[in-house]
């Protein structure tokens, strides 16, 4: 219960149609999320550590404290944001788990990064020492101030679960804060940040300690960003969105984090000023690119060279790139849009993307992860190294450690926040967006408590069971998230009453007593999805639904097989459930090979149709590559 | 006539079971290639020498002689390899049209670029003085042996066309070739470089020097590749063709410019030590290459990220990379494969990537250039400034001049030695393998000379005249390429007979007389070419063809359609030609648009079928782009 406390929550927007619950207020008390989250606390966090130490970007904190860090420092000009990245991953954890051994280990880690800090607030290791190229030296590809736009987001994660907690790390990232205020503002360099990310850490930094310069700061970035100020580079001012002013953006482009990000910090911005048309241009650019630029699992990005959102309908699934970061990225924005907007739409996208980006970068043992998340391999992977850190996080292939290590710190930061994402509220009740077994406590503006349980084994069964445990003679107004991939079938029971639900969200508001109970049921035969005729790349294929799932043929489950690319699916047969599985009816064609493989002929260059194949079994996308290496693809050609 | 002077050719093997003719004893006297030699001298020549100055890669040398470069050195590691390619082109031309203001330019540039040596052989602007770094340090990304590659191939330009010139470059290369052996021989560095080239342009430097040195050490380099000495890199040892002995490789893969250098390089290591297993085993990579990994334009590589051919299949056409670099290397490599088995298909392939890639860099008027070539380009390009090198040489926008600016000074030195690629001879006769107007002389080993002269308008034509004017007693072979595009349909008439002819070589060998001719008559209907179910990116598409050259959909031919992504060819319609172009009947389409571009009903996801168009006019794909910003599309979807 928060009751007058400030919310536990990542974000926590001044107004918006939906307020965020907080942390505290939402239990997760099994299912799919509740394993993520314990191989998450149990695994990845102590594998990010080990990492972090091994490859010595920890240690360039120590060496900034020596003086040797011109000589010695390790990693790329961004790894300090990992440290920090982990460092609000364990400030959530903590607040989820009050493990005391992880609060020591991130007591530790935060002295290192403490005593590295520069008197007048500057952090960094890359830059400013002797030795090193100067401070704000590369603007464009420096990193420094999107390093410290990580550091405030630990901080605010540290602020919210132990409010005044003696560490140091919130006075830390004020002071770094302040520095970065007084470098970049009005009256400082008119420039920013190759790579947004300070924007919406400024803004919850300025709601964390309620000091609206920081808020202001934000603007100014915001302002300053679309207008050239960045120096011109191989990929374009697109790639760090400095081609165009954001108020005039149509579309999400260039590089997929950068983009979410700076689009994350502006609807924060937009939300705290009041800013309707700022806010309306974001809003627009992530529905254009919702629907012309993103992948059936909500995947952002097609483009290895610049790690960048393609043109419209560019959407290739070999090679897709799909950046687990970028997916996490599309989970703030969208967040964050929900809030401000409470459209369910943004709460789809969470939910596919949650599910089947975010759920996939990591094994199941939560020790190696994607960092690029393809939707078609062909050929076998060799599995990377478990020992060495990969140099080729393109590669689609689950490493435990990359050169550019983003996406663990960021999968684990998600994962111990995850409740964020799953319930709001309002002034006249509660709202579920996501389903899982769970309980959520919450009292209400005017001091009703409220308190629901879920009970559910969503996604892999639809029904959602929803029980009231609060009592109130007062009446509040329960909403309840229909996915917009639930066109038809979905029916809501209430008090035994049952009725067809469509996509949306369904409300009933009426005095609920202890033990009511609501069950939101959900259509869960598995569907194929066609593609919009514009993209090319999947032309004449179909991909395999069920629920919020994505699912992918991989050659592990068809013996015999020695590549998915040999299958057609014959969509005259629906996808079907077959002993616990997904399964499609198959048929198996011998490619014509050819010396030159365009034919005058067009019989010349189609296979020859060979056995039809039964039930073959599909597996849900976020667990593929689980089992050895393999070939996958998600969108399957059709046998017509 | 070559009489018993040393053939003016690029590539002299010392076997094969065709032998290259001189460049003098061809004269292209019209059509598509003479145009493009004349504005390639009248116009590329001035504008590359015009570029290397203002860029400063040319006073890199004099930088040298200062002792400048440290501080003042402009331009990329592999600068100086555009100035000898430029050297190279110069001399062929010189050798081509006996100008003597371009022999005094060429005389100039070699002055400044032999002061630069240093006085044990080295040279390179880039490493090894004072506040560089040390010579060889870098052998994955230096480009230094790549470099004295480029300048051994001009040397051997130079030295076949003006034997015992004075200017000096052939002991500048020299010099520097001995330093390579003596670095990098059996008892020096155990290296190799990054980019392949110095292979092939060692081989051929030993066939003009006599120096067998040249030949061991290229075959030094060949052996030593494959094994892992360079350093890995992000993109993978294959990148630079490291990863697999050239012996064990099945097919050409990593940087296609690269592999196909390399390729060219293997063929003439193996030919000259008469390897019969290397041969075998290039020729094996070549074919699973062209079955499997090149577009329909001839052109290879796939990949933006690392410029590399990508897997196989794996052949988008939107994002195609095929680098005008790699189609140029894919003819060297092809050539040589051609001289050494006599085999038509290479020759196939040269004239499809000729057309299709090397004529398709420049601009019209020959002062801009393609980099990379794709076959889909979705929204209206913006031209590249004209006074500006172009940072963006991915973009598949003809540009002035790149910061990598390769293309263009081979797009030259490739123009400037066409005329290498349209004839050999054997002891039996004479083989033509490229239609144009021309003439050809040759004496044959046993001192008979031989004279055609071919009258045709190919590719517009399909009628190729080729009149005897010489008498000789002796039958001898007169052999002409069937190209593989015409299945069916091609005749060929000789002496009033006329028979059908299949792909491949038709041979006539009789006493021909002065005034004999031979008709080859090709057909030159359109035709749509579909694609090998493999290949994913084309599904249910078309390409359109005829002869030699590929078609596009061009925009500015279709008023009042924004994209040509609107449209889809009716294939129950053969393409047409109407009023001299190519056209097809095409169906328009309005798009769906929702707000996810993934329905489960199928009709949802189509376009709604509007207007039909008969006559939409093609464009020949080499000439695209040459009337303002436009979308294109090679492949194009079918209505059904």
């Amino acid at each position: 219960m928060s009751g007058t406390a400030p919310t536990v929550a990542p974000v926590l927007p001044i107004r918006g149609q939906l307020r965020p619950l907080g942390l505290d207020e939402i239990r997760i008390t099994g299912g799919f999320w509740a394993e993520r989250q314990s191989v998450n606390a149990l695994a990845t966090l102590e594998h990010i550590e080990y990492w972090l130490e091994r490859e010595g970007w920890i240690r360039n904190f120590d060496l900034a404290v020596q003086g040797d860090l011109a000589r010695d420092r390790r990693g790329r000009e961004f790894s300090d944001s990992e440290i920090y990245k982990f460092l609000e991953a364990m400030a959530w954890e903590i607040g989820r788990t009050d493990d005391p051994e992880l609060e020591s280990r991130f007591r530790a880690v935060v002295r290192r990064v403490a005593a590295a800090q520069e008197p007048d607030g500057y952090l960094n290791t890359k830059f400013g020492r002797r030795g090193q190229a100067p401070r704000w030296s590369d603007l464009e590809w420096g990193h420094e101030i999107y390093c410290i736009g990580h550091l405030l987001q630990a901080a605010v994660a540290r602020a919210r679960t132990r409010p005044g907690a003696d560490d140091g790390l919130v006075e830390v990232a004020r002071r770094a804060a302040d520095n970065i205020c007084e470098t970049f503002g009005p009256d400082g360099i008119d420039g920013l940040c190759g790579h947004a990310e300070i924007e919406p850490a400024l803004v919850e930094f300025a709601r964390v300690t309620g000091d609206d310069r920081y808020l202001a700061q934000a603007a100014l970035f915001v302002d300053r960003r679309g207008h050239g100020r960045l120096s011109d580079v191989e990929f374009g001012r697109e790639y760090f969105q400095d081609e165009t002013p954001v108020r005039e953006a149509t579309v999400l482009r260039g590089h997929a984090v950068r983009a979410n990000y700076l689009a994350a910090g502006v609807v924060d911005v937009a939300v705290e000023l009041k800013d309707a048309s700022l806010l309306e241009s974001v809003r627009n650019q992530w529905k254009n690119a919702v629907a012309r630029r993103t992948y059936v699992t909500g995947g952002q990005g097609s483009r290895h060279q610049d790690e960048a959102f393609g043109g419209d309908f560019v959407l290739p699934p070999d090679r897709a790139y799909s950046e687990t970061c970028a997916g996490i990225g599309s989970v703030m924005l969208a967040w964050r849009l929900l809030l401000a907007d409470g459209d369910p739409r943004y709460a789809d996208l969470i939910e596919r993307t949650l599910f089947n980006v975010v759920a996939t970068s990591p094994s199941a043992d939560g020790r190696s992860f994607f960092y690029t998340n393809t939707l078609h391999r062909r050929e076998l992977g060799t599995v990377p190294d478990a020992d060495r850190p990969s140099l080729r996080a393109a590669a689609s292939l689950r490493a435990p450690w990359f050169e550019v290590s983003c996406c663990p710190t960021n999968v684990a930061r998600t994962l111990a926040s995850l409740a964020a994402y799953v319930a709001t509220s309002d002034d006249e009740g509660l709202q579920l967006h996501q389903y899982l077994p769970g309980t959520v406590e919450h009292r209400l503006a005017d001091g009703r408590a409220l308190c629901v349980t879920v009970a559910t084994e969503y996604p892999h069964d639809g029904e959602i069971r929803v029980r009231i445990d609060s009592d109130d003679e007062r009446p509040w107004a329960l909403s309840l998230r229909v996915p917009g991939w639930a066109a038809q079938g979905a029916t809501l029971t209430v008090d035994g009453d049952t009725r067809p639900v469509g996509p949306g969200v369904v409300t009933e508001r009426r005095t609920w007593r202890r033990g009511d109970e609501v069950v939101l049921s959900l259509p869960m035969a598995p569907r194929f999805s066609y593609p919009d005729a514009r993209i090319d790349a999947v032309r004449g294929c179909v991909a395999v639904e069920r629920g919020p799932l994505v699912f992918a043929l991989e050659s592990v489950d068809v013996p015999g097989v020695e590549t998915v690319d040999e299958l057609c699916v014959d969509t005259s047969q629906p996808p079907r459930l077959f002993d616990g599985r997904v399964t499609v009816r198959c048929r198996r064609g011998r490619p014509h090979d050819h010396d030159w493989p365009y034919r005058t002929d067009s019989a010349d260059s189609a296979p020859v149709a060979g056995e039809q194949l039964d039930q073959v079994p599909l597996v849900a996308y976020h667990a593929w590559a689980n089992r050895g290496p393999s070939t996958m693809r998600v969108w399957l050609p059709t046998t017509n």
